[in-house]
């Protein structure tokens, strides 16, 4: 290899070739997400029917039961197929070690599932362990789209994936808030721990809505603004909160027909965006293609004819821009404007996409901290949550901080008991 | 593809096999970098010879000047073959489209060496512009290092990286004071702005060198300590940032000697840093096979012998590790096991990397705010970086605010003018 306008040229090429790829990889990613957000929308209602079959007499709910699960196993498919082509190309990279390592727990967490559906219809299993379990893979795959949202190639793409990983983040506390107040409902009181827990669920679908209304575009922000809340739904959710006994016997039906209606409403919103954004990835990927014709066809205009070849060869090599005069002169200035044309975009693009993993990594850090408490005091999501929120409040500190603190110690965390 | 034990164990291995992928594409990167640094540091001498010869008069270091251009051939060969290797490598990352890139940059600004060394032996190009040319080529090369520092898989050898990026940035203005002070000497006088010049190349030196002992381990931190200023180069330097006049006739031969040594002991040094990062990845590849082979051992003994088959895969589809007892009643819990501890080890690597980003991310919009006005003002690097730090002197804000800002209006500069 030799340095000359070819070779400059080559590199320039595969620049906008590994563009596009990424663009296409991002693409791939979309669709995953999209397919995760169907199953966990599944597994919500599977969760949700299994806290009635488990609070309900026997022989009530079972049929629904299957239902959901042939729903769950209907979205299941798709996804696992497209996880097994992501196995087919291993990258060399580090966001691709940690991609596959959260791909291993979903997986596991699905294992699970049909050992847990069995503990269930024998009523083998409490319903806050059958619940939690539940919450749990759905947990794992939220953190997939999250990981799936992490450094995308377009700032663009990167804010509509994390206006979406919000949503779904604050449609699943949704789904919480449905299966615990429908299996309350369905057992007649709303205990102190209930109601505490509903009220958290309610705040924290409010923050996720939030942010989701800080990545979305306006377009998104706005539809979701004109989602009326359901005002029999509501008064429900004042009957739950409040602890009031001696409601309705239908209640707990009303309750979940009601929930379910304005999950569903959600699960749409969902749909819009997940299409936005692949509409958006599409819109990319053909500009970026048609960049690259009008660069290659800016190339070969400036690339000398056969019969050119080498007096050519002799210019570039002997000559470069630093000479007027000669042969195509307009060569080697040209090239130098597409070289830095390149760099300056990719410059462009890099220092937004810096400032959005900036924002990406507070919430991150808080994700991290928490798993971190889930795993080694063994609290719930909740419960960790709720710790590192004290904290924070009783040392007038931001949450990031104390998260960002406790990540520093993580290596001096106790074990978590040997079994 | 179906949810058990064996799909999680796949995306186990291949979590596992992307981080020794990525570990193995770092050391080709260092590898890259030692090439980047001979053919800079060659590249600075020929740069200092020109210099000489151009100062000199007619006939005097002709015959060096060849020696310079012999030697920089012999160390561009080595780097352009490994970067052809690279393209090979397409990746579908931002980061790849960024490094190619550069490469592009870099590779153009090599091709413009043979027209360059044309004028300067036919004495058609006067000394400053000569210099601006091999300032140019070697900052291309150093912004190619620095592409190459980025978002490296552990966060060790991506210090490692970044001392060593601060180090060769060091030596460059070491080369640049170098160049033109012995010009200055060989023409007999030093102006008011070449002593402005030389101080301020000082002044930069000593930061890179700062910023080299904040990132660099212990032991090179105290080796480069241990290296001791010669007190007659510091005379001379005297002589030339004072503008004292009527100095000895050979100051000049013996300034260039004595720098050329500062500089060669600095590429020692170099030298030192990129065995050490080799020796680094080395150890970390070799850590991670073993780790990878441990782990497929685990795996291995936790999995059915072949007479277990059929009831194992019975086992994990209906029983999970919800149910104890059943056949290898440990494999769910141990998977489980597995699979948090690969995701904890990678979430800690990852939280490390993104604190040691944010440090490099404000050094990056430094240089590209310095970038910016150098192609859009049309400004030397040194009248950029002056720019930026009078900007954030008179505003008292840091001067990577001061970048951001800039960067952020980059949209509206003006753009250069057209031939």
């Amino acid at each position: 290899m030799i340095a000359n306008s070819s070779t400059t040229i080559r590199f320039l090429l595969a620049s906008r070739q590994c563009e596009l790829n990424s663009l296409r990889y991002l693409l791939q990613r979309g669709e995953l997400v999209g397919k995760i957000s169907q199953l966990v929308h599944m597994l919500q209602r599977e969760r949700g029917t299994s806290n009635m079959f488990l609070c309900a007499g026997e022989g009530q709910f079972a049929d629904e039961l299957s239902l959901r699960e042939r729903d769950v196993a209907g979205a299941q498919a798709p996804l696992l197929a497209q996880l097994d082509t992501l196995e087919s190309q291993i990258a060399a990279s580090p966001q691709a070690s940690r991609l596959f390592s959260h791909v291993a727990s979903v997986i596991y967490a699905l294992s699970l599932l049909p050992a847990l559906r069995q503990q269930i219809r024998q009523r083998k299993l409490p319903l806050p362990q059958a619940m939690s379990f539940f919450n749990d893979i759905i947990r794992h795959l939220l953190s997939l789209v999250f990981e799936l949202t992490d450094t995308a190639a377009e700032p663009d793409i990167s804010r509509a994936l994390i206006a979406m990983f919000s949503f779904m983040q604050g449609k699943e506390f949704a789904g919480q808030e449905r299966a615990i107040a429908a299996a309350a409902f369905a057992a007649g009181q709303f205990s102190e721990e209930t109601r505490q827990k509903l009220l958290d669920l309610i705040e924290r679908q409010e923050r996720c809505f939030a942010t989701f209304a800080d990545f979305a575009d306006e377009q998104h922000r706005l539809r979701w603004q004109q989602v009326q809340t359901d005002s029999q739904f509501e008064r429900l959710r004042r009957i739950a909160c409040s602890g009031r006994e001696g409601f309705a016997a239908d209640s707990g039906l009303r309750w979940f027909a009601l929930a379910t209606q304005r999950i569903d409403a959600m699960k749409q919103e969902e749909d819009t965006l997940a299409e936005t954004l692949m509409a958006h990835c599409r819109a990319r990927i053909a500009a970026a293609e048609q960049a690259s014709h009008q660069q290659q066809a800016d190339i070969e205009s400036l690339m000398p004819q056969p019969e050119e070849e080498s007096r050519y060869s002799v210019f570039i090599d002997n000559h470069g821009w630093l000479e007027s005069g000669g042969v195509r002169p307009q060569l080697g200035r040209s090239l130098l404007t597409l070289v830095q044309q390149q760099s300056r975009r990719l410059q462009a693009l890099d220092t937004e996409l810096a400032a959005l993993r900036e924002t990406l990594n507070e919430r991150k850090q808080i994700e991290r901290a928490k798993s971190l408490l889930m795993q080694h005091r063994q609290l719930s999501e909740e419960e960790a949550y709720k710790t590192l929120r004290s904290m924070a409040m009783n040392q007038n500190k931001k949450l990031v901080e104390i998260a960002g603190a406790m990540l520093a110690v993580a290596d001096v965390f106790p074990l978590p008991p040997k079994e």
